[in-house]
């Protein structure tokens, strides 16, 4: 018998109470061991609930109960999950968490304390919801050197980019219809300026590079700006606008940013739509590979939490594939010496100017204005030449 | 220090030699040890390599040496193979294969000695190449009920089935392009007859269910006998034709087949292309992930073999999560008992006929004959009906 306590009992908290109970057989020929959630911290009421005597709002009652191994997290924000991680890793307790601020801002002093008391900080579900990457980088790819990690990594723009580019629909509308369809929250902040994704390849860089990626530093721009016009250029050089985590690591230098990119069609990422997600991992042996599903909702997100608890059940002792240390800011690729092919958006009246900077291009004629795709050249390089040129409308990264 | 061996020198095995020498660095930080390979079997010479002293022709060079934990096997075939491993685990090292026959023919056998010495047997590489499928089955997913196990599980008959989709290439033609481009070998039968498939299928079921799955039992249908014309139909019907391994498990009795499948563009699989592979799997709580890669090639393959030893140094006991034991027939659904929809191509003077047996079908016009699709029914119920109008010209199920 393994005793678990879920803290915060929101959609992903009863989502891994429900994964617990549905697949009690499952997990139990899985593990050897029968699971069952003791406790749950909550400061709402749930009267109606049929387990309502596991509820508490004292948190003293998990951390207190020796009885309990395992932890789930899923309460969200910094600061109460802050102390409470801290205090139950300090306590011996496994934690897993759901909670990708938390991960992103502070996971290298929780393995730290993970590994002073042999016990185990996962974070699966904190990175493309269902979609197995975080075990997948540190297990699964470990005879690589892993030399990029990108990809979509929130559903709610891809759902409005999808809807943008496939119905020609406006960015306003398609931002209604996802609220609409709760797949935008009424404020939408955090998803549509890259928030979001910002945290998460900030995740996934720092695990890759076992070196934390502050995800305050990382370069991030959402898709608030993009218009259909952007949309129309995109499928005429036959690519998608996708807003994409990019991580790479290119002579010993790390880079991390988010930006709404121009993926060609020939990508697998390109045909990733509505709220699915998928991440690339490019290995120097194995090659380019993808991990493909849905990247939040209840149920799928459970089912990453509750792997992780799993893993603890098999494998109770700390395990340094899944951390990083402090920061090494000597080691990150500044945004502006990023070497990339843009397609930029100028005003007919600047093309001559774009020609004496840029050379032969080859012209691409829009509704607004027109465009062309730059040589390949460091991006502080490019924003030279288009302050030269008055400054460029828009500018869009080719995903390589 | 962890020594190793390798039974086989062919392309894996050089590979694997390969990815340990160049990623000595990385499996050092990864494992916290140093990875050495001490002993290499193979009944050739080969004079010129840059360690020739640790080749060997004979067998009980690594047996014997008690400083070997792990041996890889990728010498392929099951005569030797199997002798070898059988009598390394029962010495209490831990065998790695790429082995997909072997795996597919013995897993069961190997689990249980593996258990008896609490050492393990890992075959990560025997399907999908580069592409993480075992350990997101035993690990990641394994708080779900998994439903489905489906994908395009062979490069060289996808690589043909691009070409002629694609390029309107006639199968000669597209074979002896694989050929040429050593895609395919020169006795292409075990791809294009969909054997290579079935083992990989097999293996995934068989770790799915943990009851093996007999490979031999499996219904297996290659890709020789499709026309260009079949693939005019697959456009029309919006979908492309893939060689799928198709697994599911439904009202507890689980399926396993290997047939060219009508894939709706709509699907993940769709726009897997060339020599690529994936794999969906569906689970209960997860929805539909699918895994991406290169199914085959020698650092590809390498990469999870090594990935294999990587989790052996790390775990070295024994771990039930990937074993299966004997098969149970009853708990397999018969082909005939699958319920599916079908395309099915007839000829013009059986129109009336296949109008009294199907009902109310919507006919598409081919270049020899015509073609409808069927409404769902058991494959049993399908041929009763087919013979009744006289036979089929073909009949493709579509992947659901």
């Amino acid at each position: 018998m393994k005793n678990i306590a879920i803290i915060g009992f929101g959609v992903v908290g009863s989502g891994v109470y429900e994964t617990i109970k549905t697949n009690k057989e499952i997990l139990k020929r899985n593990t050897g061991e029968e699971l069952r959630v003791v406790k749950v911290l909550d400061i709402r009421d749930f009267p109606d609930h049929e387990e309502k005597q596991i509820f508490t709002k004292d948190f003293n009652d998990l951390l207190n109960d020796e009885s309990i191994d395992i932890v789930v997290e899923t309460m969200g924000g910094v600061r109460f999950a802050y102390d409470y991680t801290k205090q139950l890793l300090e306590k011996g307790k496994s934690v897993v968490t759901s909670n990708k601020e938390l991960v992103a801002k502070h996971g290298e002093e929780f393995f730290k304390i993970a590994r002073e008391h042999n016990v185990r900080y996962l974070y699966e579900a904190s990175v493309g919801g269902a979609i197995p990457i975080i075990r997948p980088i540190a297990c699964d790819v470990a005879a690589n050197d892993i030399v990029e990690v990108s990809g979509i990594l929130n559903g709610t723009t891809n759902y409005i980019l999808t809807k943008m580019f496939l119905e020609n629909d406006s960015y306003d509308n398609a931002l209604k219809t996802a609220q609409e369809l709760g797949y935008a929250e009424k404020d939408p902040t955090a998803d549509v300026d890259g928030i979001d994704a910002c945290r998460k390849i900030s995740i996934l860089m720092s695990l890759v590079t076992h070196r934390k990626i502050d995800s305050e530093k990382v370069h991030t721009v959402g898709i608030r700006n993009l218009t259909t016009e952007d949309l129309t250029y995109a499928a005429a050089l036959d690519c998608k606008i996708k807003l994409i985590g990019c991580g790479f690591v290119e002579n010993g230098k790390v880079s991390a940013s988010v930006e709404p990119m121009l993926v060609p069609n020939n990508s697998p990422l390109s045909s990733v739509e509505d709220v699915f997600n998928a991440a690339i991992v490019k290995g120097n042996m194995a090659g380019t590979l993808m991990f493909y599903g849905r990247g939040a909702g209840m149920l799928p997100t459970a089912s990453a939490v509750v792997g992780d608890v799993v893993d603890i059940v098999r494998n109770p002792g700390y395990n340094s594939a899944y951390e990083w240390g402090e920061s090494a800011p000597e080691n990150e690729l500044a945004y502006e010496d990023i070497v990339a092919k843009f397609f930029v958006c100028i005003k007919e009246e600047q093309l001559e100017k774009a020609k004496k900077e840029f050379g032969d291009i080859e012209i691409i004629n829009g509704v607004t204005g027109l465009g062309f795709v730059a040589p390949k050249m460091s991006i502080k390089e490019l924003d030279e030449k288009l302050g030269a040129i008055g400054g460029a409308v828009s500018r869009l990264r080719f995903y390589r």
